[in-house]
């Protein structure tokens, strides 16, 4: 089967296939809307994900669905777009086709924004069953569950140090996504929890960031990076930096510092330790006639092109790009926003003749929020922290999520929790199998009395 | 490891075991506030669901978080209470004391409202992988998943008989919620997706609300339920009353209809027939020295006790309850309500020496909607229809939501999605499993290209 050009009744003759409906692949497709070419949007998944709030669905202020919005509502009414719910299997680029399932789909020019859907345990994947990762709804919803069952279990649970050891969370990377989750950790623990039980006080929880380099958010100033840590501190948090992970098992963590072996016993460790593209990227990389990077990265050049086809663009976390002093470009969301947009830009000038420039990375700034009243901000000149810092960032992400179809609802939400110290969204998964199988009984999450 | 009495520190000797965090079992433990005992609260699940709106849910209206709300959110601050996140095993009535897992409690009065959660396939259980039924928030992302799938695969169809076979949705049982579903997905592919598809018009689809019965809403009166068809038909439904279903399969359903055998192909069926106790409740029955009556239901007297065990109550759906004619009380909402109340009001009168009445149920009246612009109401002296009926129906759910829990963000969504004919909340679950499974790739849920 496959599929004719024009299908979309575009009138045009050329074909922009698009995989990915991330910040990449979402923002090449609306610069494309004017363009003179028939753009198809393929993900596996049928929505838009806004990645940045994902730790907030993780520890139950918001729900999945107030940070998601359905591809088809985003760009689904784009005249000259059509969503296709599949997964890429194969890039015969001579033949300018891609395959997802058995179904076949010519393009003139292809854009890969399949982003970095994996997470990076350098090398130890076995730690991934006992410190889950964040970066998709699927993995919020798991850690959500993980971290409200082992209240639950603490609660149940007589023996004073295994209802220590559930009372310890532990959170391994002091990246962004690291002390975004510390803190709102930290704040479910200390201000949303307490009151509501009888056998333990959750403010004796222990949250525990882990960070292998001396000082956490390396990426920000090292003055920015302090006020963070005190932001995180005034939560409860523990922060121990040069803290080099290297064991997780379902009891606890093992770290080097300072040529010291520790052990902290914990039964709800999250990995915030970076993420990769998915291992299957290695074949596509291969199909292209390229090599991918030790990451997992497909290198392009200037223009974002893949060297040996230049009708092939790769975009976002999944490109390995470099700025014009030869660094590689960090795998932020506003990277992949702008060059989604250059990507789009480039393609429509290009039908019409035009020249285009290389593609330049603009540092607006970057930030992380600090539980719900303290935020850092780096604007490069300007550095807001503390309570500014917050409504700056809380601006900058109301800004961005209502050009993702018009999520107000999230900040009434929001507004709401913010002002009650309210956590709505606080299911714990379950199912039959989960409470049935004795493998899980004796975990975090038991769903049963331990 | 025996709990001992009054762990909640209230210096009350009698302790209210109650198992289940329904509508009953909420009411129940709400009504004990006050009462000179200690409550402990038992569900293995951490929230309280809105039953009424989980169809909402299931037709991407709302988000699971909006109808549900954390048990220790809504009575974990009582103080004389206590919630436990666990599942019921073992009465052992004759101690007076209940077990979970390896935990055991003791009870002065047992409180049992673990409602109706399983599916009545009226001895077709082979039915349900093909026609799941609404009765958790997981049953409303299934089936959430189904319909939007549906839609999805048929946009890569190229076959026009499967792809009509994609388009047909079925949805079997005419009472309230087989009625309120129709109508959410016949207002989906009507008003919600035209539009957002280029291969297909989601308009196009057929749904189909079938009922053996010779009319739909047999609980309330012709004329009402008339003008509930008169809604659904608005809303692109064909209703197919006399017409018994007898076989479901994945690819369709097959019924009779006066003597003739008919067949409907499709692709999504949604089973809205029935539901009843789950199947171990018949051995916590026994272990009561009652038998369950043949939909699994516990038999008690008018006062809601186990006649072998007055110290045991039995609310909501899982009781067999007579009203003052001898007739059952239906399995309600409201009932399960009132019977939480009483009960509560009741342990408190008697443990004061005070006489309690039996138990008597009053009907305020009951409700459907229809999309979201029409809905019936019968109030008794008062029926009301259509746009009316709809604002009534607005009215007392606000009101009782907004006893569980401030849920007034919900409120905000809907209005929003009745101005904008949006749905917001409609991911599909993806999984690896599912989309590297050939066994699902064939099916209507297919998560890749077809």
């Amino acid at each position: 089967m496959q599929q004719s050009r024009d299908s979309a009744g575009t009138g045009s003759n050329h074909r922009v296939v698009i995989v990915g409906g991330g910040f990449g692949g979402l923002h090449a497709a609306k610069a494309l809307r004017r363009a003179d070419a028939e753009v198809v949007l393929i993900d596996r998944k049928n929505y838009h994900l806004f990645q940045p709030l994902l730790y907030q669905v993780a520890t139950g202020m918001l729900n999945p669905g107030d940070i998601t919005s359905p591809l088809r509502t985003v760009v689904g009414r784009q005249k000259n777009t059509q969503v296709l719910h599949g997964e890429l299997n194969t890039i015969l680029a001579d033949k300018k086709q891609v395959r997802m399932g058995d179904k076949v789909l010519d393009y003139d020019t292809l854009v890969l924004a399949l982003g970095a859907t994996a997470h990076n345990y350098f090398g130890n994947d076995r730690w991934e069953q006992d410190a889950p990762g964040l970066k998709s709804v699927e993995d919020a919803i798991e850690i959500r569950s993980r971290v409200l069952s082992a209240f639950e279990a603490a609660e149940l649970e007589d023996d004073p140090a295994k209802r220590r050891e559930l009372l310890t969370f532990v959170i391994i990377g002091g990246g962004p996504t690291g002390v975004e989750l510390a803190g709102a950790v930290g704040e479910l623990a200390h201000l949303t929890l307490p009151g509501e039980f009888r056998n333990i006080d959750p403010a004796d929880s222990r949250v525990i960031l882990l960070e292998g380099m001396d000082r956490v958010l390396g990426a920000h100033t090292e003055p920015l990076a302090e006020k963070a840590v005190t932001s995180l501190r005034r939560l409860g948090v523990e922060v121990l930096t040069g803290s080099m992970v290297n064991e997780i098992t379902e009891t606890g963590v093992r770290y080097a510092k300072n040529e010291q072996d520790h052990r902290i016993a914990s039964r709800s460790v999250i990995w915030a330790g970076g993420v990769k593209p998915d291992a299957g990227i290695g074949t596509l990389a291969q199909q292209l006639g390229v090599d991918s990077d030790k990451s997992g990265r497909i290198p392009v050049n200037r223009t974002l092109q893949v060297v040996t086809h230049p009708d092939v663009y790769v975009i976002g976390d999944l490109a390995q790009a470099l700025d014009e002093h030869g660094d590689p470009l960090p795998g932020l969301a506003a990277v992949a926003m702008q060059q989604g947009k250059y990507v789009g830009k480039r393609i429509s000038r290009t039908l019409k003749g035009k020249p285009v420039r290389e593609f330049e990375y603009r540092d607006r700034g970057t930030m992380a929020t600090i539980g719900k009243k303290a935020a850092i901000a780096d604007f490069g000149r300007m550095q807001l922290w503390g309570f500014p810092g917050w409504v700056a960032w809380l601006l900058v992400h109301l800004m961005l999520m209502v050009q993702f179809g018009n999520r107000l609802i999230v900040f009434v939400q929001w507004a709401y929790n913010w002002f009650t110290n309210g956590r709505n969204a606080r299911m714990i998964r379950w199912t039959r199998e989960t409470a049935e199988d004795p493998e899980h009984s004796n975990r975090a999450d038991s769903r049963r009395a331990a």
